[in-house]
């Protein structure tokens, strides 16, 4: 590891020295997708999950233009807080180093910081995508493309669900990335257990998925892998209502002129109004899930990698 | 070459060992391309070709979840009859090793493979490309990515002529691929010597492309090379009836609702039943066609690496 | 350096061997991208702008079938005058040199010299990019791929303005481009100090430019840095004179079905033709200006490489 450009904790300076098991963690989610403080005692609880089995949470930020593998508590609390954090993806962390800045690091950035790291499998709600209009506007997040170029495995609940599903899904095929759903036929959408889109690959347990992992990366191509975990069934919204709720949303951002790097953190925080807090509730249960989900995942991989 | 990963017979592991030309060949032209017997005969008249020039055919595909790099007779004729056999890109290669599956690899996977087993040159009918109403639906083939991304050779008659081909040139040029198109000026489509298009570059022996391929790896952008080899004037079809066939199946499908992984082999299906089994006797001799360039450039590529 | 490839003069060669700054320089700007004498003129003031600050200049094109990095007066005054000079992509490159061709090497082309030759920083008028109309074409520039795959810095005053803007700056958002505005918030228009479009970061120091070229290698998403430098206030052209120029010679190019290679250079000249000269006094003046900086950059970069 580059000791000048990354700064990780003694825990995970340990961890990835050891071959023990690390879960990255982004931080967007802190500092631009949940309102304070649910964002904090979200950040707490996902630790705990990876923790509960045995593997190491490694929550990624650039704090005052340090990037950092790993946060203390009270760090994490400052993130949580913060008034001035921007929103880092890859291509803006040596900019914001330069400028001493606190960021949240986005799924491209966090999937570029693990991978430089050592950390092979990566935690998040879900990651970005095709925006809706994007035949017009070409705005396609990063995070697809990093994906398309970073050998990291993501663990997510599907693209965020203000996105164009069938869209991102060809836009990751063209990327050459895996698409695996966990236990079930179908590729899901966030807030609820199915997109209506069929997932390319199932597969029903951690050790398969690891398998896969080490096979992909001995394939060669260089791209991530993107594991989709459906929201468990007792936490996932209605579908009519949620698409109700996102479509008044998307509209209102419409009509506001809200676009780019406003637009996600908009009608996150729109959703959560407009559902009365449901959404963030599901977005939490969610994000467990896949904390969950990925350490064990990355449980049985240091497993293989022992063999 | 990693042994537990890629599984070459004899005679390719003795061919690459010694720096012999070797000729790459694809698997979802036998498995999804063409009917049983038609696909067989294809398969075996194609490795004789390539024979006849001192090089070795070598056709990959997922055998019960192994990558096989050549195959024995009698496993192509397995491959040939099999109902269950799956179409792997290069991102579907991880999970069907896992879930011990037999795939046709495409051009991506094919590709993908070949790069990793050390040999440079592949010969197909026509690679996948941009599809008509891409602006629409984002349906763009991985073939095109991998092509971007993977040093391989690939000699085709041009990308499927069910495909929108002016987008395909465009996307082909944006991820910075060489298009060189054999004895021609024109780039051809497929079933026809000329779809209209120019191709960038005209070279006119295997020699002069062995060169351009030594030279572009060399100057280290990483992608591959695509040979277009326009299908020999006696096989050629009329353009008008086959433009009109492609359009009919193409219509068909659109009112079905037919599209991703099941569309290309749908058309192909279609477009030969609707012509008669015309367009399966072009296609078998444009693939003929080009696993002689191929042989060819392989044989002279080989004497260039000795030099 | 591979020196059956590259054909360097003995002052690039000393200057790589000593970690001397270096600058360079594409070619098409020369042979198709302004008329002659200005060209040749430009190319000479260019060269003595990057020499004033104690770097070195290195001119790159394909002479008769070389790769030159770095070009004698009279090899400049020669492509200045050439009129069957191609223009070489870096995907042309390869087909060039096998044909014996001489060529102006693009943004794309000069970056992958560059990167191969180990010259990090490379000054030029506008890179390529998203064309009006792409959304339906597909026509999008290699060089923005390029920016996406080659660790170059490229200095630039935007995208030429006849291309499409905000797509262009979706584009390379999505390509992971780090783009960074010299001295300004606003993403420049070329011939304009603005467009419109807010920059991603800002710098206002070479020094810190180079602190961000390092940390963005290191970092290692493998893609170049887009540097925005607004045309000196002094030399801009008035918003509405050359949006209307620009609007009637696209039309023009459309009515005339001019596209593909040929588009860029005919827009260029007709432009001129229309401001009766103004463009080209604008497009020069640019050009001299970006030199500027990137031989400061370079010798930023040189001091920071030593340390
Ligand atoms: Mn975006
Ligand atoms: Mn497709
Ligand atoms: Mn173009």
């Amino acid at each position: 590891m580059n000791a000048s450009l990354l700064h990780p904790t003694e825990e995970v300076k340990a961890a990835i020295a050891d071959g023990a098991p690390l879960v990255a963690l982004e931080s967007t989610i802190i500092t631009h997708g949940m309102p304070y403080p649910a964002n904090l005692e979200m950040a707490r609880k996902v630790e705990a999950v990876i923790r509960a089995h045995g593997a190491v949470p490694a929550t990624t930020a650039v704090v005052e233009g340090r990037i950092r593998v790993g946060l203390a508590d009270r760090e994490i609390e400052t993130l949580a807080q913060a008034k001035d954090a921007v929103k880092a993806s890859s291509r803006d962390l040596a900019a914001s180093i330069v400028q001493g800045r606190s960021a949240g690091t986005t799924v491209s950035a966090t999937m570029r910081i693990a991978a430089l790291a050592g950390i092979d499998i990566f935690a998040t709600g879900g990651v970005g995508g095709v925006h809706r209009g994007a035949e017009a506007t070409f705005d396609i997040s990063a995070d697809l493309t990093e994906l398309g170029q970073t050998a990291t495995t993501v663990v997510c609940a599907g693209v965020k669900s203000i996105l164009d599903i069938p869209k991102t899904l060809e836009f990751l095929e063209t990327q050459r990335v895996p698409v695996i759903a966990y236990g079930s036929d179908d590729f899901p959408a966030f807030y609820t257990r199915s997109s209506g889109c069929k997932a390319d690959h199932r597969l029903d347990t951690p050790e398969e998925i690891a398998r896969a992992m080490r096979l992909h990366r001995e394939l060669g191509s260089g791209t991530g892998i993107l594991v989709a975990n459906p929201i468990p069934e007792a936490a996932a919204l209605d579908p009519a209502f949620i698409d109700g709720t996102i479509a008044e949303a998307v509209a209102e951002a419409t009509v506001r002129g809200i676009g780019r790097k406003e637009l996600t953190p908009f009608l996150l925080a729109r959703i959560n109004e407009l559902s009365n807090g449901a959404s963030l509730q599901a977005n939490i249960a969610l994000v467990l899930n896949n904390a969950d989900l990925a350490a064990r995942i990355a449980v049985a991989f240091a497993r293989l990698k022992r063999e």
